[in-house]
């Protein structure tokens, strides 16, 4: 870190500062100037908290000059990290499109859902057994029946599959049926969910908090790869801003911001990012257009019915019309969506 | 909730836009003016996703009449809620104080701040056993050894214990050591964690998330409150603005709008909230000022060489000073805050 | 408005209420319900606080619903507002690019910079004459002087000019020079200037606020379409938000926003909405993606040793990429970004 | 500035970055570490944008050390600034009360307003008499007639004047009227404006624009002590957050931030940060404990019927018992609020 000492501060001030910097253990370069005394401080220490100095008399600021992650950072591993599901190469040249209902409710639903889904070139099945509710008295989800459901219809159609778990205890159950683990932004920093997952041998999904810094982010990924789990995808969902429209707001420059800071891909959701299923086509381009390595989108084969989020869920045609605008768009940036051979025929007959 | 068209809505939208609030439960009463039709729909289904209506052609804009939570709203129960921990009356006319370390360190540490906390008048003892942290290189706290320290120190100076409980497979080890349970503002929307405590038989104390709007700290509320337990304390410690150069925004307007629509008591943290110690005595005599049934403050015997948090943390004799300067204020609003007899004499020696 | 009184509100309060209504000069029509009373009160005074009746005994809530602008409306006009600018068709089919310098510096920076927006395919040529600056020492603009070397370069490349006017004073200097007044950000609500703007013969480019709602911005043209001016064009520039990383949030979902609420065009400026050169192309891309109508870009002949905004200027060849980039993405939307015949020989040798 | 180097930089990148800050005026010292180099850049440039530096290759981050204003600042002037009107000492032990309507709507209206605030112990009389409206369609106020009105009511009760001036070319006029100059949170940027009151010889309190840092409030300042007028009052009026229950997030804490880091007193307006009068006066003890240096007061002789902001008006009777209540807050932080002879007659009878 960097201390700042104020312009009248003392010479006994400064080697108060220099002496607490040493004893949290770094290496002091002091460097007078004709205004102020900057001392530099460098080290390997993550774990100081830089307020201990900031509080001392006579400093005027500190700065830190290291990020407190490591695992997650461009500087640990410069090339760009390629999560394998099976033979779906997520981080790669293709864009990858997540879709699904937002919950698993009947057998019939989910399996025309993901039909419609693997029909316009979708390659991962999303859909949520269970589901984290502002309120009490909303739908729970339906449990380990909801990921059989799932998982049936992620078979019958060739898709792979991710799923939420929203609690520790919940990872064994989930690890039989899901291919990816799925942390929601609600439990972006729940500590122990993300050590317990740091031990699983399966991808893990971490969305955004809506009130997360993107360094918050990379930090909550650093505790599953602190656990020696190094398939980590982030997801930007939306930031709360004083603009009430639109239920969040999608930050949209948080794609490249992601990709400078980090090694891990970038994944969008437009469908929780807008809340509305009229904007989540706009922003899904928009995630495309800016560089994010997939998307994350709610289709439901009957969003006027659906238990759940129906609003921000599109309609099997709104998917295929997205997907067919996306196809244009990848190119610009020299990234492709692939469409499944059966798939092609089907599409656009 | 009631549905307000747009000016041109055909008489067709009008009729599925009955249709559809009829299937989802409602009495609707139609009132068609000059320029736009206003359709008033009654019920009593909390569970209705009011985005459904909105997506429907021909309407402008959806407005919610009731709010989403029930047992927590004042509207449910006039009068002020009062939570008794032992012989301690929590949102009555006392301003009561929980105070301490961040984290429990070791037994001197502990010891000596809880004497500090009783001289000074605080009533409740707080301490971190298990730490969240947002790095996870940081100290994660002493686990059930630090309970141990705090139980112990908390009975020597006739203090009640608040701790945090981080998840919910946590509830059974502090159900034996603690009076109140603390749920963390990156908690607070940890459902599985609330609906547990909902059957826990001591009180439960609910940090604001950072991001979490009033409604949503009332509707976390609601999910203990509806499981049984209706010993809930909310508790502000700031929100996430753009302001920087505090680590938060206090909310200190929070107090009179939960006291208007709760019956709830309502603390404050500013320790949390400020992030610094020379900004936590004038937000907490400005939470006392304003109203607040309490204050979490974070007080330790030898902050310089806290493991966590140190840089929040007071010194015992800003602490005494503090509670000097808040039995000024209480009597502006018909509150006061006592000292123990013995902390009488002990205190202004 | 909507009002909803309060379960328990007595009859007398109703009373006074709907009397209060009628005062404002409102129809009223009154909905008892089982557990409450709602009462719908129509009429068409925009002027009107609904917190003189929120304040009310017995009142829980007051909903408005009428948008507080009228003239900005898609309501008031449901076909898109084309402006002409010479023959420039701004919201028409075509995405439109301002391009140019952050401030105008001296005759060959500006005209340098103007050559190397007109090869690219940019219509319009933005520069600062005169710079609102945070502080007060900052470079603040040439003046005239910078306004005769835009008009000149604009003239020499056939291109259109956009230039920010500070204040109302400056109005009649500007229309000697421009082809179109840009409002800044930190005048969206200068009322004055607005008011004033609404008599000018001109278009008028009014940007978003940074911490502007947007049904702010739309008040804000409002003032303008209400003076008889119904020339504007609304641009997003980047909203304040806790995320630090970026100057702003360019807040893309604005986009599909204002396009269903209002028919004037919506343009995006990447480069003040991220401060950061190499975020503004993914964000451009991003904007087009979403539909805008056209982008407001900074460009330098030479942007190292820029006066102002150096760091968030392209160089030409970045601004070239970003065009054929763009030519891309807009077909997918049905757009088109058109090349100038003498433009396109230059261009890609 | 610090300028730190990326791990992997190499000698000719750090090289360019020296040789750029050369150019740019600073005296350069190098600190080259194990694992990175960081290079402190001492100089008085006021003017430099670091961003210049932050954009060039192997470049990780770019620290500024000296806060961009100077007149403003406590390292400037360690003492407080007390600024004098007539015989009322603003920023000394008395916290100071300016109150009145929002707007000056009659004379009847002015008078009793003034005789109420006059009465309670208000030592300064507030009202607009050119009001900034959101909507064309508002109230704008009665101009010079208001003025007229303003400048009898205070001369007739012995109470100080202060209005808002929303444009230079107003200044003039008001000049006449008017012992302080409000300058309002709109035009907290309106840098034509706030150089010219720079060479007012009145004061001028400013107002913190609600999506302004303290460090951007503490620049407009700077503005008009760059002019020559050092007689500047700052005023807190509350933030834009995500919170919508309240209008704004009255910010408490900018209280003690800005005490330390200005010598310029602080204000807090209640009224307009919380927008409802039920809020008033918890928020005004709240800023009295905090330490504000005075308050500025919506008070109305019959808030039902205002022109604007009657919600958020106080009737005469609250505000005599929000002031009773202050006086026994103020001396917990060893301040005053005093009462005139005629009014301690008159108050409490």
């Amino acid at each position: 870190m960097v201390v700042v000492m104020e312009e009248r501060a003392s010479e006994d001030q400064v080697q108060k500062v220099i002496a607490q910097l040493v004893e949290m253990g770094y290496d002091v370069h002091r460097s007078t100037g004709a205004l102020r005394t900057v001392i530099g401080a460098v080290g390997n220490n993550r774990k100081a908290d830089p307020r201990l100095v900031e509080m001392l008399d006579g400093v005027h600021e500190v700065l830190r000059i290291t990020e407190p992650y490591k695992l997650a950072s461009r500087t640990f591993r410069p090339e760009s990290t390629i999560v394998n599901v099976g033979d779906i190469r997520i981080g790669g040249d293709e864009v990858i499109v997540m879709a699904g209902p937002c919950s698993a409710e009947n057998e019939q639903q989910v399996m025309s859902t993901a039909a419609a889904v693997k029909r316009a070139g979708g390659k991962i099945l999303r859909g949520g057994a269970f589901k984290p509710r502002t309120s009490p008295y909303s739908f729970q989800g339906l449990g380990e029946e909801g990921l059989q459901l799932l998982r049936a219809a992620a078979n019958e159609h060739n898709l792979k599959l991710v799923s939420e778990v929203m609690d520790a205890s919940q990872i064994e159950l989930l690890e039989r049926y899901v291919d990816i683990y799925q942390v929601g932004a609600r439990n972006m920093q729940n500590f122990t969910l993300l050590r317990e997952l740091g031990r699983a041998r399966k991808p893990v999904l971490v969305k955004r908090g809506i009130s997360a810094t993107i360094e918050e982010l990379l930090l909550s990924a650093e505790y599953v790869l602190a656990g020696g789990n190094m398939e980590v995808i982030l997801c930007e969902r939306g930031i709360r801003t004083f603009e009430s429209y639109t239920r969040n707001t999608l930050d949209i420059s948080a794609i490249p911001v992601v990709q400078k800071l980090s090694h891990l891909p970038i994944f969008v959701d437009p469908s929780h990012g807008t809340g509305r299923r009229d904007k989540v086509a706009p922003m899904a381009r928009a995630a495309v257009a800016a560089g994010a390595d997939g998307l994350l989108i709610e289709v439901h084969c009957d969003p006027d019915h659906a238990l759940s989020d129906g609003a921000q869920s599109l309609f099997p045609a709104q998917f295929d019309r997205l997907m067919a605008e996306l196809r244009i768009i990848a190119p610009a940036i020299g990234r492709s969506i692939c469409l499944e051979p059966v798939a092609r025929r089907g599409w656009g007959q």
